[in-house]
């Protein structure tokens, strides 16, 4: 039997970066964002570390680019490849913009990214991930990345807080067909900006940003709960953030 | 000014059908579905009765379907036609499966009929509102029909909870964008089997469905809230119910 | 078998007082407040109007004091008066404090208005209300008044939101109890400032004051709900509130 | 600068004995339950394994016991000792009962035990965490034991579903007003039966029961987030449980 991986989607230079390097500790990972540039750096950064890392193109929310994803990591680890841990860490574009302003093609895509992406993320990973069930160190975990807009909706959130909902319902609604099963769902609601290249410029005071590796640190603790203490939902927030 | 109307999307012989009874009574109102046998014998009851109703074959998932509805009403009720109510009381199929058979046109349609009518519905509708308020005998309301899968994610209902989470997201972004400008937005968690032909043979008890009727009345009651003591959400469902 | 009887505590010129004129259209009211001369000038109104009312020195955190307000409507109804409706309006002090500066007595005054208080009143109602279920014309109805601190802890409101949380879990275990024997147990979030005297000067802009009427109005619907349309929990703030 | 230390109140033969064991291996730990044979055992075993405990007998509903306790931690350790982690894991009686069957005497048991004792537990502790901020190796944290019944006021759990909101209130009111301030304050949902003696014979099927040392890995984890990532909120159940 093969070792279990780690696959996660949406690898930017932030939270899923510091996933990536989390994880890679521990699992040879696989990386899957829309283009290669996104995830050439962390993948560099992990093999030359002498961790195991390769980029896969994806787009999640296309299911057969998703089919081709799971036809690389065969390829690559093996028919009989398993997952120890799939994030979803993707989402839609983040929109904010009065309702009446809002397009159909916006509701469209934010679906698309958040919802069909994640759901075609869970259909390829959870076989993987039941396969895994004798084999990983830690029970199997399947986690998703919420938001503040996950549990509140703002005014002029529609979009992006209809999608977030979504997920977490999804999140909430796997937890409770696969727990029984021993795969670990979990759902993180990060209630705050984190601290990544792009939002480098925004002062938000001493803080007041996230710190991507301690995402990372709460999603490998999650992945380390054994099947008798499962977590289906944390919060994480700067302890300066109002909420 | 002509007199305000309201509309109602999803009429069937249930809630939809008591609803537009409930509002014909001092509005002319608009029944929309997607077929005509569906709102005939509502329309025809309710003019025959005294009240005053249109049916149009509208299909809230598609926007231009919802656009020429828009234009119907203002060939019926004139160019300045506004709206006292608007009830979105449509809904994606319900589907219970296990995730894995789940398939991509089952999310796809799921959406479909609950966030992308909604969306449509909404956008159609707003304007009505906001153009209702002073005219409008209360504050003009648009109200969601939600269902226990709003705020709960069970197994096996991965398609229909992340649409139902979806709908009430944005039932409270847009009470929190509309409220300030005098529009009243509500969501409404129906929690257990309304009485309603199609559920006649299930035998859940003494008062073990919920009366139609009865949520027609709640919605009125949310109607005539002023704009001083708005409600956004209420759960309904029988006292014998367990929850 | 006599008339049921409608009983509030809580009665002060604000809510408590528009819920007493509300349910005294329908029910002798009995008034409960620690003072007379907080239910004096609401008891001569609605008897003025052709209403009926009584008003019982009542301290809700005293059990005796409510076993007394017992015996003194079978002395004023008769030994087998039954009641319609039940509301809890009352509360402990509202204290807002930094958290190292709030002492034990503040601790126990807010536990004994708020808990203790709304014990003693539901355990002197319930039976009442389980009589009424024959005779009331409306399922007989015990409603909690909460507040933003039912549902939110804020900084410095450790002492406030402990009890209205404390107040709301007994209102839902309460519903789940009662609910299947034909009582309606309901909560009611009142999200915003109410406007009655001793908030008049409060300058919260136009429509930034709940109308106390409208308050009473909602209550006066969840008491008119059929037992298969039971609501829980409803929320009211006015529509400029931000939340 | 002394060393900080752990404090954990409610130590019996489960939870509190895995926590202290946990931490016992960062910190001296000082355990405190009313009597000294709950905590004797922990003590013993954790010193003889080259940890460094203490026990204090503490009845943490009366404030002179707490205070008392406070001022051994001071001969213990010097009038400058510090707080690294205190965690609240005691709680008033379990009860179970028709609402009509409570006492007043378990009301306020229950009150006292969860409520007061929480809020004594805070008073004595907060000032120790805030002057641990510099020499904690992790901000310093004050974590709370909540269950099922903080979250779901079910049918017969009034007394024990009150407290348990109104703990949570205060952890939450807690957290909003010392995570500013660089006190990290959490509540943990633990949402199952527990893996200990005193549930040893019921039988909940292979995987059924929380084991306690899972609860403890998370309150670690919970411990060593840094100021920019908080968790408030965690639940805790067996991947098998129905939720």
């Amino acid at each position: 039997m093969s070792k279990p991986i780690a696959i996660i989607a949406g690898v930017g230079p932030g939270t899923g970066a510091a996933i990536a390097r989390k994880f890679a500790a521990t699992y040879p990972v696989a990386l899957l964002s829309r283009k290669p540039d996104t995830y050439e750096p962390i993948v560099a950064e992990i093999n030359k570390s002498g961790g195991k890392a390769i980029g896969i193109s994806t787009d999640v929310s296309d299911s057969k680019s998703v089919k081709a994803m799971v036809e690389k990591l065969k390829e690559e680890y093996g028919k009989d490849v398993t997952c120890a841990a799939a994030i979803f860490n993707a989402s839609g574009a983040f929109v904010r913009s009065p309702f009446l302003e809002l397009t159909e093609e916006i509701m469209d895509s934010s679906y698309a990214g958040s919802v069909k992406g994640s759901f075609n993320f869970s259909q390829a990973t959870l076989p993987l991930l039941l396969a895994a069930r004798e084999s990983s160190p830690h029970p199997p975990s399947l986690i998703f990345t919420g938001a503040t807009a996950s549990v509140k909706g703002s005014a002029r959130f529609a979009a992006f807080a209809t999608m977030k909902f979504a997920l977490r319902a999804m999140a909430q609604s796997l937890a409770r067909e696969f727990g029984p099963q021993g795969v670990h769902v979990a759902h993180a609601v990060i209630d705050g900006v984190i601290d990544i290249p792009r939002t480098k410029e925004w002062d938000l005071g001493e803080g007041g940003k996230i710190d991507p590796s301690a995402i990372a640190d709460a999603y490998w603790h999650l992945h380390t709960q054994p099947k008798t203490a499962f977590t289906w939902e944390i919060d994480i927030r700067p302890g300066v953030e109002k909420w």
